[in-house]
């Protein structure tokens, strides 16, 4: 057992776009487990667009980060002392104790690791963990997305957007992805297998690029992004539409409040719902997702990319490079083997 | 039978807000029935804010009206003539052949009132009709407005608005209604009983004084009006939220398309549910509602006001003053006792 861990503190709450002088990082001492508890050494951390929301002294959803203190997010570690008994050294688990090398938990927050040995551990930080829950719960849950229907999905090259992508092509949809870059538009058309991609930084006009991709109207908008692409959803989206909210990354870093789709009574016209969620609100249905997820891994219609930084200092750089496209794919942090 | 009707013709799609000249006044020959017609006599005619929407050349949920044709809309008459067994000279009925004194209508068109002759027949354009059955679905079937919820209210004194409130109070909700009319402020609060009302044009920060009327946050927003009381409803909206967007008056004349609201991404946030509906495409149910509503005017749950224009070449005036608040309660225009 280690004696010192180390830790990724905020410092302070980010003025727009955050910047590694936001973050430290901090040596503390390695406490032993105690009646109950588990000591995981973290071997793969998540970074997230949505951990931007609780860098903020602002009540949202979650509650902000504490400053001087360790962030938190979904990692991936294995069990190097258990006073739990369910629990083993070597054991593979999940927790929410991102952003350190260790964590002392105890069983409520500890999870084992789904077994599927064949593929690998870092897929339950991504495809088959909460982003591929968010795409699930979001495109089936939410907008309720039925075969044969044309989706919208904007970021469709991101660690949620490409889940989405693969589930709405599985379940027989039509599938229209967004993207800023033509590397990540080629894998979406050639490797994902979509029906049309939309570099949006080609087009001056995201509406009528869209209305060209998708001559029948869209059935189904994923929203992740905001602004111009929710515009060109409203314009776009066919009577009975459905745009399931799930982020908008477009807006998370604006030090003023960005104006809203200029648009919005086309709900009325097209008498379309737009309904957000959070996909913690459904983790009951889990395990669910999880044995689909699995499936599709295994038959090949669920594949993925990722980007991994190495080492715990790089984790605000990982989370920096979110707001910036430096990712491909999953934003991962690789702690230890 | 008279020899000559006459009928208001919209001349050209109005830019802006409609003005007198928009319109002209046609006289016409009365044809005699044919085998199955119907010759109805109006007696009355309704102004609504929707009708905006079709003198516009663009496509919209209802197809824009025809230049220099008589304009549609719902109108309650008497037989006149008949030629279908099912009517006799006399029958009062409804049809959607307003803005003329007298139309030639086959029997798919027409419908019988109700029968409810303690009530006044032009309730039927308004808390009986149309926008009472808008002002029910979007509670009810939109929205899935429950018992003890709190409900806010936009235009709450217009001819939907004021349905909602009642509908809402008589199912046991807390309802919030705004208002720009001292006057209208008053009769909301006192003859119609809701248990607050903002005058939005009293205060600088319409989320606040939402707040402030709604301490435990709003759990419905009937939408009539777009714009900051939009914004003000995403502000205070309650986890599971719903917005039954029924209009945006607010936009409905804007030759620059309107910015949408800057906190759309409360609905993630809040996990809320933003919803657009027509009526028209609930009509199947009207039956059921207006058997609800005439039990709700006969206990004196259900009341309402009017303010008539007299003659049909009043009518373009009426529906002008529809968007400079120059009526209270529902618009009518009597076209014959």
């Amino acid at each position: 057992m280690p004696e010192t861990a180390r830790e990724i503190h905020l410092l302070r709450y980010p003025d727009g776009v955050p910047t590694p002088d936001d973050f430290s990082i901090v040596d503390v001492p390695v406490l032993k487990p105690l009646d109950g508890e588990v000591l995981v050494e973290n071997t793969w951390m998540s970074v997230d667009p949505y951990m931007r929301g609780r860098m903020s002294p602002r009540k949202s959803y979650v509650p902000p980060f504490s400053l001087n203190a360790a962030l938190e997010g979904h990692a991936i570690g294995r069990v190097i002392s258990s006073r739990d008994p369910r629990f083993t050294e070597g054991d593979l688990v999940t927790s929410m104790t991102g952003w350190r090398s260790h964590a002392l938990l105890e069983r409520d927050y500890l999870h084992s690791l789904p077994d599927a040995p064949d593929i690998p551990a870092q897929a339950f930080l991504g495809p088959l963990g909460m982003p591929g829950m968010t795409a699930w719960i979001g495109l089936n849950k939410i907008a309720q997305c039925q075969p044969g229907e044309t989706v919208f999905v904007s970021a469709a090259a991101g660690a949620v957007g490409s889940v989405v992508c693969q589930l709405a092509k599985a379940k027989g949809c039509r599938v229209i992805g967004s993207t800023g870059d033509p590397e990540k538009a080629d894998w979406l058309k050639n490797t994902i297998g979509i029906d049309a991609v939309i570099n949006y930084r080609d087009t001056s006009d995201l509406s009528a690029a869209l209305a060209d991709a998708a001559p029948n109207g869209v059935d189904v908008y994923y929203e992740n992004v905001g602004g111009a692409h929710l515009e060109a959803a409203l314009d776009n989206i066919n009577i009975n539409g459905r745009i399931a909210v799930c982020g908008m990354i477009s807006v998370y870093n604006n030090r003023e409040k960005a104006t809203g789709p200029r648009n919005l009574f086309r709900l009325t016209a097209q008498r379309a719902r737009m309904e957000g969620f959070i996909v913690t609100d459904h983790w009951a249905t889990y395990p669910e997702f999880v044995r689909e997820g699995i499936e599709l891994v295994r038959s090949g219609a669920l594949t993925w990319r990722e980007t991994v930084y190495e080492g715990l200092e790089k984790a605000p750089d990982a989370f920096i490079g979110l707001f910036d496209g430096k990712n491909t794919g999953k934003m991962l942090v690789k702690l230890a083997e």
